[in-house]
């Protein structure tokens, strides 16, 4: 079930297997901060498992029955060994962690499973915030942030924090590189906001408007209502305060009122805003020298745009 | 919702909690081994912690409404929830472990770090196991002992070394105790089976032959299964090519048939061939040598029987 999971069982080879961003940051880090990418394969297998043992349980959580554009794990083997071959992967990916950094010093290895653990409760406490949110009628930006800091920006922030411990940068140095992998989460999301609103389904593997169909709090719904009453807004509340899934024409109805009110515009200038928080840490920590993590963060923004 | 599971919101007072088997096996191999009861603390919660996380996703994997006699997790926040609650669980029993013992060596902390990893891998290889045997016509002895031997055993016998490294036991002993524990898991599973089985409902909190209603591969089943052909075996094996819940009549014929066979005196003999391979462990490593843990689960035996 995790073979298929990956799409190590897809004999054509072709099975889409995501863009692996987050070991890609965490190796990017190490090499930033002198270290090499064989010492810091483990904790990138441990971050990528555990990204994916997250995703196998959001689509049970979130209904989703695709994942890539094929049936996800739970759609293919039923909720109830979605739910463990989830666990097994949460796991798999303290293991990968301890099996692969067994050279390293045991007090750099528990910090480095610390950050693990913490990053994986912060998921939790941010996904928890999400499902909770399904029934409501407003979400403040506030608590949209409380929500992506945990969903998203946790797992962005120990990636960062591991290939520092992995290169033995100092825990001042570590301790940096999580906030600034935390600004680049929440940079991230709500650009991931933006494309399941605005994104092709080519793009994202997902069906397009998606979140809107879904009534997912996204940055951009959030930001909407919180302006002052219009039409447009009104279009969007009325939309959101049905206690169902939106058809297409209504998804697409809220997508051009959300386009005329600037929510789009207003998402772009707060992921803009997260980039410079990132890159302000980065500059007061003398972070990311050579900016090969941003540029490759701004790289791939480009690819999935 | 993690309070709610643990009964630490009921202002009576009342709720039942479980019976702490796993981490009052740990703190004893803790004293027997020489240890401090201070010392073993931050293990003894992560397993409980470890092992409820188990609870709560198995409920949902097993459709059971109830646990401790009220509505389970799943049943009162929904399947979602109940499934990113159970995981947060998961990351709270390593961060209780890493706290507690942050005074530990450090290497001795990344060995119990990697036995409760290993022990949650183990507790999804068989509830995994668990899971498909249930569409199943037959499930041989050796599949059952497969299932227990991660379902249960694993946890068991994670108790056990957590408890001795605690103490600093030499890595021989923690392996001897892991193996001791993983035997007293098995009988501790076959005698569980027989509670699920004959036990009454005031006794487990379920009801009555739930294990029989819900057509679950337990010792007795399985072991009746594996005899001739004769007029009661196949009142279980019809029973159990159904494709549904047995209502309460079909149960009791299948209770009745088992006890015919002699099924509930062969599980009583595996159990005890079970624990004889405990003593046997304890008796070549010279383990438990006040028998302090066996009078403990022999009292436990008789509470819960």
């Amino acid at each position: 079930m995790i073979r298929y999971h990956f799409g190590f069982d897809d004999p054509s080879g072709t099975a889409r297997r995501g863009k692996r961003l987050r070991p890609q940051l965490l190796l990017r880090v190490a090499l930033a901060e002198g270290g090499a990418v064989e010492s810091a394969l483990g904790a990138a297998v441990a971050i990528e498992v555990l990204h994916n043992y997250s995703l196998v349980h959001d689509d049970i959580e979130d209904g989703d029955e695709l994942r890539h554009g094929r049936p996800a794990l739970w759609t293919r083997y039923g909720i109830a060994q979605g739910i463990n071959a989830g666990d097994a992967m949460c796991a798999l990916s303290y293991l990968a962690l301890l099996d692969c950094e067994a050279g390293s010093p045991p007090e750099r290895l528990a910090r480095m499973a610390r950050a693990l653990h913490e990053a994986n409760l912060g998921m939790c406490e941010g996904q928890g915030l999400d499902i909770a949110f399904e029934g409501r009628d407003a979400v403040s930006l506030d608590e949209y942030r409380a929500m992506v800091f945990g969903k998203t920006a946790a797992l962005f922030g120990a990636s960062c924090e591991l290939g520092a411990l992995s290169a033995r940068a100092s825990d001042a140095r570590a301790a940096a590189y999580a906030r600034m992998g935390r600004a680049y989460g929440v940079a991230f999301q709500v650009r991931d906001d933006v494309l399941g609103t605005w994104g092709s389904s080519a793009a994202t593997g997902k069906p397009s408007g998606g979140d809107i169909a879904r009534r997912k709090w996204t940055f951009p719904v959030v930001w909407a209502l919180g302006q002052p009453a219009c039409a447009d807004r009104q279009i969007v509340a009325v939309a959101y305060g049905r206690r169902r899934r939106l058809d297409s024409a209504e998804s697409l109805e809220v997508v051009a009122a959300l386009e005329r009110l600037g929510a789009r515009a207003a998402a772009d200038d707060a992921g803009d805003t997260a980039l410079g928080e990132a890159d302000r840490i980065a500059g007061e920590f003398d972070l990311d020298r050579e900016r090969s993590i941003r540029d490759f963060l701004a790289q791939g923004a480009r690819r999935v745009a």
